[in-house]
């Protein structure tokens, strides 16, 4: 019988994997999960990989092989891979009864012809896009609770969605001006492999703008803002910082309104969640205020004619952008408060 | 009589003054500075202040008096003080005949109001307004070299000025949509003095936005690029480095143009002008290509409607951005090649 | 009735303060402390002056009053206070019958001699001097628990006792050679307070030494460490990173060891001690190892002669070096394993 | 007919090549040099590959050819090769008549048994090891001019041969204390080549050891200090900052002095040499002010028992330590001031 408590995480050596390791390792309910790498480089215990985790992050650690996840009764599989791998093997783990959270793009969208055309590759099986839940519990939070398969949504479209998703829902952006989403992110949010642009010495005393319009969260943010592609812009930066993403964001009103009003309507959309906060306004939330944390904070000035506004959402990428809601939409397949080992 | 190449610097213990001593120190025309300070701290050489300057940067520090300056023959004047110091002393050098070239705010707007309403301060008197040449060489070049006063614009400012005109001096943007500029900065834009915000604890490994819809920089922007007030959205940002600044700047174009037409026409704008590059269509500058230098790098992408336009500029707050600027204006004033030492 | 698990908490606007206060909130064990400080502005929760702890970090903010600290059932105070501050009310809080654990400088000397001389200060009262007990727990656990004041060691002193005492200790290190203790460590251990030589320009891409000969951590480490003043070297560097110290230590044996011997001496010492790790041979402990947790990470290399040898020693100075040890120490006045709410 | 200010640069991917490739464009003597490279990557123009030289840094791109680079009248090659290379072509270039100045390791040492047993290759032919002038200007500045081969010192070696050579030659070393020199250097030392252990978020808000008792400038050290290879500890670690080099060197004086006479010690012995400058007593040299200079700064603090002396050294690695030092010595070969064109 499988339980899903019983704990399999695919992929350790990156960033996102690392950090769910040590959320996990430190998760009070679950029981210590088991590690999976394609490459174990002759170690057998978590530590061997990553000496910070001497003494108290002790875990085995085992050659990746759905053959060797199944055989025992892990109920739940965490992805931290490259979204080639997911797509490969996220079905498996799923037709073998397994609940699947998925941290890569692989499952993130319900249309194919979306992840082909972004991501240059045959989508998985329709069936699973169809059955995937996007992991946005603040959003989708009661569907998560029966999903089979999560997935996990990407770190800039989570600053930005939760950002926008107030307004839009509530209908008063405007549809004539644009919505500038102009995002800046950590190195961690690079990945791990070596690169010449990602040396110290490239990255360090430094500032660039990349992917100008062809980022690959665009169609998440489309999809879960109700935006018209036509109407946003989202650009993406690396900041010289390990981790974190604050997003600058440019919205219209269509009438005017008072900051009151705004600040009301955010803490109302997002009343009973516990990891998105709203700044007090005549504060911002900066990046220092939440890396190392699952939470997103969210503030917003309003320019005096009551229509121009812009908001400022900040999550560190490998928490509330990665790691971190990955555990959050565990807890809730699990029936824990979302929070759970998250503060 | 007085000597254009004879030269008083006022004001040297912030970054941009020391800044400013580093390039007229190597500058090959001009004769050694002398250097003005409110308290020399007994030093009677600059090299006593800064020990970096040690065996090549020796000049002489002098407590800052109007009958010091003007007893002897110097003919030009840098100001790199507050903006009420320069407000009180620069009328005071320009009677006395020298030319004057001033880093701060306080001359940069040829409406006293509009100092007055930014700068929560009386103006200077409306004739030394009125006499000022706003110092963006590419724009007013033929202007400053008869400008008894120069007014040296801000580093924000510079960045996106010369993104825009190009292109609102073509007539080109549609008013309809915002232009947005999103502008970062390196924190010795933030100046020198100690600060709780500016220890290197909250700075490193943070990046926060300030100033949202109210800094300083707006009029200028506003006046220079032509566009109106209410169509500009300008914000500042501050990262964790020690000096650059890039602005990612969002414009509509009111038709549809092609890349090689929007690369045709800052190339043609800036034809014969040394100091602004523009990056070859598909390549963006960042902000390791133009720290320590006097270059403002400017590239673009256009989005395939042909009207969404991104643009990166990028400079450096100290070069550009203020002490390199400031030189390049005194090149010009001294008939010289607008870059001489500054390459 | 005072309740040793009802905290005080005295001074919290300070690094150690602040993470000290993210500790004990954390904390699984005690009751939620109240915070005292010189000056509340206006705050009565301590998420008032820290946004980063809203929703999860409230807690009760009080102007600084020894009735009121002493008022309720209060049974434990920690001072993360300057040591003048320090010593003046810690033998108030002492007297009114609390357990003090002091994370200055106040109470680390048995002699009054060795404060002033270092301290330029007059010691506290002799009698509180010789109350104390020297806060480091794998040195002097057993004293611990039954001490009624605790003087949280130094941070340098902390990293350089725990690599150095296992040798003296055993006997082993040369009388004749110096024993050079080369330390660095991050801006957070030169306290919060705006200083021109913290700001962020002034520490970004720099490095330097100071207080060489001079530093007051000196004395605990000879104390500490059993050997003389006049063999021990201790130097002192600013490493342009937030936190974290690293150690790099210089010692010649007696005679000839295996590095065989040296590790088991090392792990021999530190058996059963959860916050002392002991790298294996051939990897070195990094920074990053060791930042934010309260683990002290020693390795060594020992050069092919058997006796000249190389420890380094990190650890964080907020954790290990300050909040965390504090907290190790608390642990163990209440019984409670001493790695309880630090892992 | 070969013109010695008619120069060739072979490598300039590296920090080191393409800081060497700045120095030289500026420098006001020489003709602008052509650049050879193993992989132009298409590239026929210097800031093809390097964005940042456009509009003043242009020069000419070719494939790496003895036939070509000697086919001209090209009298001085540079070689910011890896050893391996420089090795290889070094001795082809002389053979031509060039005068080569090398940047790598391939010919600091007289021993071929030295070279081979620190870099474990097989060293090249005896004849050129002879004739190869250590370039360290300060040191041996009068055999330098008539050098065919320059072997420019290793960054590290440099900091700390220039600190200690002036107490050694004055004979005051204590023989019985071990010297121990306790080095820190930016990233760029370790190279552009991409490396997990050098990507931006596993270098910054880091600090690590590396190489103990295992560095291959450890017998340059030895060789040109004077002190027996059993009195010297060298160690070596990575900053989280790009470049510059802070050597810390504990040494123990024969017989007491003051700090007087050991300024003066140092003062004489470096009288005349306008790159390396003495912090006056009192004050340490750091990080910042050497940077982008080619300068190397000592400072010292002397213990009250006139013995035990601390000596601070700084330079920039890629500056006085690489790219700078070359160009000093060429410089000196064409009979030039040895700072022309490195203030």
């Amino acid at each position: 019988m499988r339980d899903p408590r019983h704990i399999a995480v695919i992929g350790v050596t990156g960033y996102t994997g690392y950090e769910l390791a040590t959320l996990l390792l430190r998760h009070p309910v679950i029981s210590r999960p088991t590690f999976y790498v394609r490459d174990t480089k002759g170690a057998s215990c978590l530590s061997e990989l990553f000496p910070q985790l001497r003494s108290w992050g002790e875990a085995p650690l085992k050659p990746l092989s759905i053959a060797a996840i199944t055989a025992n009764s892990a109920g739940t599989a965490f992805l931290a891979t490259p979204h080639e791998v997911s797509a490969e093997i996220g079905p498996k783990l799923l037709d073998a009864g397994l609940r699947v959270i998925d941290l890569s793009g692989a499952f993130r969208f319900s249309s194919a012809e979306t992840f082909s055309s972004w991501y240059k590759l045959p989508a998985p099986h329709e069936a699973h896009l169809g059955d995937a839940v996007y992991g946005l519990p603040e959003i989708y939070g009661e569907n998560i609770p029966g999903a089979k398969l999560v997935a996990n949504p990407g770190c800039y479209a989570t600053s930005v969605i939760l950002a926008l998703r107030p307004l839009t829902q509530a209908g008063i952006v405007s549809p004539i001006q644009n919505v500038i989403c102009d995002c800046k992110s950590g190195a961690s949010g690079a990945g791990k492999e070596p690169r010449r642009d990602l040396h110290f010495v490239e990255v360090g005393e430094n500032f660039r703008a990349y992917n100008l319009f062809s980022h690959r969260h665009t169609p998440e943010i489309v999809e879960h803002t109700g935006l018209p592609e036509s109407q946003v812009v989202f650009s993406t930066h690396l900041l010289p910082v390990a981790r974190g993403i604050l997003s600058t964001i440019y919205v219209t009103l269509s009438t005017p309104h008072t900051p009151e009003a705004i600040e009301e309507l955010y803490r109302k959309f997002y009343a009973g969640r516990t990891m998105v906060r709203i700044s007090p306004m005549g504060s911002l939330p900066e990046l220092q205020h939440v890396t190392k944390t699952n939470f997103c904070d969210i503030g917003f000035v309003l320019y005096t004619d009551g229509k121009r506004l812009i908001i400022v959402s900040c999550l560190d990428n490998l928490g509330k952008g990665a790691a971190g809601q990955a555990v959050q939409n565990m807890n809730l397949t699990l029936g824990l408060e979302e929070q759970t080992g998250l503060l």
